[in-house]
């Protein structure tokens, strides 16, 4: 069989990271530093995902709608934390149609501007309320050390933005997209287990009061921040004065959040799931669940090989038939293997014969002969097997690469390899800087059992709360 | 019952545009001059066309990708024809992270270069061809005259790049994207009737050599191109160096295409079906086709409403309940005429003690009474009718607007008010010029039967060719 073509994770994780973004054709660098192709596969499962996500946005009653990418440069600066966590990253346009424009405008890192604008425009009674919206889109923050899908100048994501009547329809929203969306589709359709919390004042989004946040750990135990639910309190609200007239007759300003995923996700894809011979797509997500890989051609095994890939598909499994029996077997078997299709079926004059084919799990590597009038139903089984497996291989590593600590000195040493979690008060006023230091950041905030720290928890539960802290991508 | 906010089509047809653009929420001006935002309802019907093109594209055999919106000013440079096109039109980011940047680079017009610069890359022998991508990406054109939909500094759009082995496979897969993607979509799904063509040398893609288009008229006559495929040639195969190894070992330049479709096609929408009392969609792009009104919650109608909403929504249908029965009945009704949702099912306590139900037709104004079993089947029957007729009413408006002259100065006259259809005899070497400078440009040639030129057309076909000729937008 052929060799797979990647650097082995153990031997250099970064090396692998590269090799398989570009050998599993996921993406490719642009010419513009820091900006990202991203191939007909990797944008493959980017669609997969966005659908999956856009389908819970819709159910949450957030309608999908689009501004533009060109903002003026005064809107960043109404609010003051906000244009001061993004001027460094910023792209400016100072040229448009052959001339100098009177005012510079600039190419949107995040669109709480320019979608606050209308919404004051938008919005005038309590019947307006709450006003959600959703926009898929691409972004810009100039990138100093990009890596594809981690860190690039440009990348695609969706950005939710809300007004509410009260503090508490904000928050709860907030909370809602961070469960329902974003956990929902990571632990369950991304099969990668999550640790949910908010983060410190720190950690914050520019102009945010609070940011709830999802944390998951990458194999080399480093922490992928997967996605972010913000309450913007009345920030922006005054910043833009969008406001309302309540039941009572009053004028109030609403209350707001913001929240993103992007294409990031592809990279936390690949580093929680990937091994030393590819991706290991989650069958949920896959856009092949199956491969249905004809050994060779004789003895009517590819008019067998067809029939079986139709039936599969037209009982909703989304499947490839890689009938190139003129590229020899194993290279194409390394090659599935590397674009982590869940499931290779092997189909092959000699098993035909006695009535089976080869059922290959992806995760596993495990291979059963299966009759072929049970295909449908041992396909089907091993993937909700594979889903499974994946996510509690995940949770396992993030286990065994999760330290309790009752000190910053272990808490450094545990980061080294994995996570450290420990009270609060261990971390204490400066613990978050001398971690910092020492390449290690505070992931999220959690109350005791794990949860997420409530308004309301009392002094006790306050006292409980615990750090999680690593190192990050 | 409440008046229609409109302008009349008759008294001002700009001004009745950009009324419905408003009234409908489709969209709004951006604070960039040019830019435009699209409301949630106009994104609805945009994300439908986006569906049904996307389907048609992949079934084509392309796939999607995403290229970087931003690219290095030289690599536009690199086709001649190309960058003389797009230079005035385009937004130059001078600055970048804080920092004059080396090499400005220019937001996305178009992207040839940058894709046909990775082409260049992935192809190296006839087995990588035919490679057919697709992206759906924002441009930016800086745009001196913009109206919201019809000509903006940023817009939406697929643009397809395909490249290969000959000539012939490249015209073939240009008209083929026009037939079964753009034509399909637009006559079948948008019920908007069109004529194909080739587009003159004039009116050409920069770079192109040749462009082949689809044109539709709208209610005032004016033409708009709804969307465009292009025969590259070798022309950016030169310039990037894109050649393969053909089966006898020879390296050749590939021959490519590129097509695309925007959010223009939501201005045609617009001024293709619209009438004094706002939008009128075609029911297979709606993305509410019925609307089940409560016009009194008294004996039990809400309950009623509710499960006829639920029965048809359960068919398969995109409906919508409106039980808001503190707005007026009427105010109702005008506002979901204003949005043009094909079928209004208006449920009250009157009716519903006969068993009926009034089905009101967004397009003709009328109303049947129909008896609750037999709802659903009378919905299905309407909305098809529905289809049918907006595409004739439209073709019965061009057909009426459009003469066959035999001098340029009846094409003048004619293009007044709709398309003059001549022999390219007629127009001659400088016709064109003359009738540009009248502010009439050449839609289209066709051949004499009205269908595509062909490029094996013998000088008696070519000699018959015609040339369609109007106002545009």
């Amino acid at each position: 069989m052929a060799k797979s073509p990647l650097t082995p994770q153990s031997i250099d994780f970064p090396s692998w990271y590269q090799d398989i973004v570009a050998k599993a054709e996921l993406a490719d660098n642009g010419p513009v530093r820091g900006t990202m192709v991203i191939r007909p596969y990797g944008y493959a499962i980017w669609e997969r995902m966005q659908a999956e996500m856009d389908t819970r946005i819709k159910a949450a009653g957030v309608s999908n709608a689009y501004f533009p990418l060109l903002i003026p440069e005064s809107y960043l600066r109404r609010e003051a934390e906000h244009v001061e966590g993004f001027s460094p990253e910023l792209a400016v346009v100072t040229h448009g149609g052959g001339k100098q424009l009177e005012e510079p405008v600039v190419v949107r890192p995040t669109s709480e501007t320019i979608i606050n604008s209308y919404f004051a425009k938008w919005i005038q009674s309590y019947r307006d309320l709450p006003l959600l919206i959703n926009q898929w889109a691409n972004v810009v923050r100039w990138e100093l050390r990009p890596r594809l899908f981690l860190r690039t100048t440009e990348f695609l994501w969706q950005e939710g933005h809300t007004a509410h009547a009260s503090e508490n329809d904000a928050r709860n929203f907030a909370l809602q997209i961070l469960a329902d969306v974003y956990t929902d589709v990571m632990v369950n359709v991304l099969a990668i287990p999550i640790l949910s919390g908010r983060k410190t004042d720190n950690e914050r989004f520019a102009g945010a009061t609070t940011t709830w946040t999802c944390e998951a750990m990458m194999r080399d135990g480093k922490a992928l921040q997967m996605g972010t639910s913000h309450e913007l309190g009345q920030n922006f609200a005054r910043a833009f004065d969008i406001t309302y007239l309540d039941e009572s007759g009053t004028q109030s300003y609403v209350w707001q959040t913001s929240w993103g995923a992007s294409t990031r996700l592809m990279g936390a894809l690949v580093m929680v799931h990937g091994d030393d011979d590819g991706l290991r797509l989650p069958p949920r997500l896959a856009p092949v669940q199956v491969v249905v890989i004809l050994a060779r051609a004789d003895d009517g095994a590819g008019d067998a090989a067809a029939t079986l890939a139709d039936e599969l598909r037209s009982s909703g499994l989304r499947v490839e038939l890689d009938a190139r029996t003129d590229t020899s077997f194993g290279r194409r078997v390394v090659d599935w293997e590397l674009k982590g299709v869940p499931l290779r079926i092997e189909v092959g004059p000699r098993d035909l014969a006695e009535g089976t084919v080869m059922v290959a799990r992806r995760d596993t590597g495990t291979k059963t002969s299966v009759a072929l009038p049970g295909v449908l139903a041992a396909v089907r089984e091993a993937l909700d097997a594979i889903h499974t497996a994946l996510l509690d291989e995940a949770v396992a590593l993030r286990t065994s690469h999760t330290v309790e600590v009752a000190t910053l000195e272990e808490a450094e040493e545990a980061a080294a390899t994995g996570f450290a979690v420990m009270p609060m008060a261990v971390l204490g006023d400066d613990g978050e800087a001398r971690l910092n230091r020492a390449g290690i950041s505070v992931r999220c905030i959690q109350s005791a059992d794990g949860g997420l720290p409530g308004p309301d928890d009392d002094a006790a539960a306050v006292a409980a709360q615990r750090a999680v802290v690593g190192r990050a991508y």
